[in-house]
């Protein structure tokens, strides 16, 4: 198999590790070319034995058997317009963590051959350097609108991803974006909020000395890069912004039971929100 | 040493099963007389080895060499009225995670015993079944107004939460409070708001369903018991409401942003939750 990895990040990355390994182990011949604008990127890629070689061009991924995109959704659009002549036989996937606008920019051309995923995993880090093999492992991916694959294409796609351990859910591009709006990029602004409003204080440092792994948890996130959040917020804007409101509209029905003392109420509020580990 | 633990639950289960393995280490007597008025809960450890023996009545704790309290705020508040008269040599050290009112109410003529503490630590889960020995390890232990302890009583409980490997702050209860509201109260109502939002949906299981780390993570305190929580909020209610208001304040600048598209505010306010972590 010779795979393609366009965007050799914490994503890329990790995929190429995950996937070396797998291939390995089972003693099977497998190719990793890397294509990155980050020239720092593709020498760490080799360095960190992600890719095996760089392309310098595009088109150099034409023929292969894969093509993972790891990049930014703004990137993926301007670059699936350029795989618009890959192989009929080479099956596109990208990792970009919202799917409508994907979906509707994919070229007609190979509209068949790309599989449009969201892996639920990461870390605040990012780079080649923070690649981890084991970031795939038991995790979820979503993949959207996998009708309008052809069988071939989709089946190389889920192979994939079952040797990376992961567990297949399917959704439609549009739902997809709401429901990631709610459970991954609403908590990464509550996240942001969370630090803003401890930095805001007078002696944050004070407060900071006596934070406990709850606070910690729950601003780890907040170290996570600008770039990739700036586009994912960018592209999911309408979603996101309903869940925010949302969000914000508990906290102050939080705030006014405070303020009212209506700590019976605040009880019935509370034990809601317990109810979600009944589900998770 | 003879301690008595008032509240066998998961602060004080953890703390009797951290001192015991110290102590034990050390080839130093110890007993531990549990207290706790819920009847399951002695049971328990009595069988988990957190307690050598169960007192029936709170006077039985009275000559002991240390008392550690270990109950939610206002069952503090109740409990000290029934420990004027310990011995001079009893030490009394409360582990409320809420100071000011504790502080406020302690009686005079145990005033020089009594060391106020908060341990920075915790789970969602509880009772002494929860009971953890690492707990304590390693995590920050808050003492306030130590100038009204006698140095006598101030030596030992420093010497008890160095046994347990906890580094130690001091601070005033009132600045305490504020802090804790920053670090530990508000967060827990945002991981609350969290899951209510998520809840409030039509499909929550669909949506929960691609939860990942970063929203386990964040939600995991959402699991938390409103007994507790409810006490910590009526407790440190005018910090906990100005803290929640300057958190739905960045929530809703976050908001504005997106929806006047200033990606470049956006970034900036970013960048600024980013810099936590150089403190952090």
């Amino acid at each position: 198999m010779k795979i393609g990895i366009i965007g050799l990040g914490l994503m890329g990355g990790s995929f190429a590790l995950a996937i070396k390994k797998k291939y390995k182990d089972r003693d099977e011949d497998l190719e990793i070319i890397g294509y990155d604008h980050n020239p720092q990127h593709c020498l760490e890629a080799i360095e960190l034995n992600i890719a095996d070689k760089i392309a310098d061009d595009i088109t150099e991924l034409y023929e292969l058997d894969l093509i993972i995109i790891a990049i930014p959704v703004d990137s993926i659009i301007k670059v699936i317009q350029e795989l618009k002549d890959v192989s009929k036989n080479t099956t596109i996937v990208d990792f970009g963590s919202t799917k409508e606008k994907i979906v509707n920019s994919i070229p007609k051309e190979i509209r068949e051959n790309f599989v449009a995923a969201h892996p639920m995993t990461g870390t605040e880090n990012f780079g080649p350097k923070a690649a981890d093999r084991k970031l795939y492992k038991g995790k979820i991916v979503v993949l959207c609108n996998v009708e309008e694959n052809s069988k071939e294409h989709l089946l190389k796609a889920k192979r994939v991803f079952q040797d990376l351990g992961m567990k297949i859910l399917y959704m439609d591009a549009k739902e997809h974006d709401v429901h990631a709006a709610y459970i991954s990029h609403m908590p990464h602004a509550v996240s942001f909020a969370l630090a803003n409003a401890v930095m805001a204080q007078q002696n944050p440092k004070d407060i900071l000395a006596m934070a406990g792994g709850g606070f910690r948890s729950m601003s780890r996130t907040a170290k996570s890069s600008p770039t990739m959040w700036l586009d994912i917020f960018k592209q999911n804007r309408d979603n996101l912004i309903e869940s925010v409101e949302c969000f914000i509209k508990e906290m102050q029905i939080f705030n006014e039971y405070a303020k009212k003392e209506d700590w019976e109420a605040m009880n019935q509020w509370i034990l809601n929100a317990n109810k979600l580990h009944e589900i998770l």
